[in-house]
């Protein structure tokens, strides 16, 4: 049997180039046929080994002033919703624990999407499990089991062993792609990514 | 009179996504009938007011890693010549105070375009008075007189000057380009930036 072409979509959901991904890539990949799979990982992991204690786009003031008039335009080349969140970088461990816990399951890509749109389009705080609940219940599912589940230790390791793997993987910032065992950075990179996979 | 449509590019001979940029830059424009302003600038300078002794390329192990690797891609995708440089970021003052010091002059350019080859794809020391003259006798110029020039005083504060103004202007990156008074950063935005220009 052929294996579907795969690629791997590693994110933060406080990573704002990784919002301009999330919204862009099921599309890009369905016209391919290719299958994404959402890879939460913990960026602040990444960037702490780097001796950094929040994201380069705070710490470089020009880069972080760039950062959001770069973002607005993006948002507005690829028509998606954008306002700039009040916190940034944003923690959302509740939320990516419930991701990398359901990792396989059809809904994650668009549980992501409404978290992304949350912290990018709509400025809400998205680290609270009262807020993850409400959100799949509105898409239909048992938000209090599923999140009972994402914080059971089983699930809390899960997404601590992605951050390793992350990290083990030389993944340095987000998002990042996997395709055919070749690494991408950035969401400029995810035609390139996916063209790798269509070749 | 209308003003001709112009972008600023801002770069250093040692920066290798400045190098991509400077291979592709003149033929985009000149579709748009947009001319090109070459403004070379010592990123070093910028990179150590953030307290970085080198580029991030070096500083990052994973990072740099992944730079090689993009950029073998990135140059077969644009059909540029690509050869890893032996050596860097490369020092390219020399350089980089002639192509300051004649930024007006028609010919500046393609004497930047041949630094960054020779830098990027044939792994030459450019941070040489010979190698440059050589260049500049080359391209049916008088080498020996404008580096002699460019070794003067006011050519070596221009370059000074123009880092400083790059730094008051927020730029903290090499490809960086202005059009229409707007800041666009790095070679994946050169076409951002240029349809800023066509509006």
């Amino acid at each position: 049997m052929m294996k579907r072409k795969n690629i791997e979509f590693w994110f933060d959901l406080g990573s704002n180039y990784s919002y301009l991904t999330a919204m862009r890539i099921d599309a890009l990949a369905a016209e391919k046929s290719i299958s994404v799979t959402w890879k939460p990982f913990l960026l602040g992991q990444i960037f702490k080994r780097f001796g950094w204690d929040s994201s380069p786009f705070v710490l470089q003031k020009e880069k972080g002033k760039y950062t959001w008039v770069d973002m607005k335009r993006q948002c507005a080349k690829y028509d998606i919703p954008w306002k700039q969140p009040s916190a940034f970088p944003r923690a959302a461990v509740y939320p990516m624990r419930v991701a990398a816990a359901n990792e396989s399951e059809s809904w994650v890509g668009e549980f992501c999407r409404r978290m992304f749109v949350a912290n990018f389009a709509e400025d809400q705080d998205i680290n609270s499990n009262d807020f993850v609940i409400k959100t799949i219940n509105s898409m239909g599912g048992d938000g209090r089991t599923i999140v009972d589940l994402a914080q059971s230790d089983e699930a809390k390791a899960k997404l601590r062993t992605q951050t390793e793997e992350a990290i083990a993987r030389g993944i340095f910032g987000a998002p990042t792609f996997f395709a055919s065992g070749e690494m991408f950075w950035g969401n400029d990179r995810l035609e390139d990514a996916l063209a790798e996979l269509d070749g």
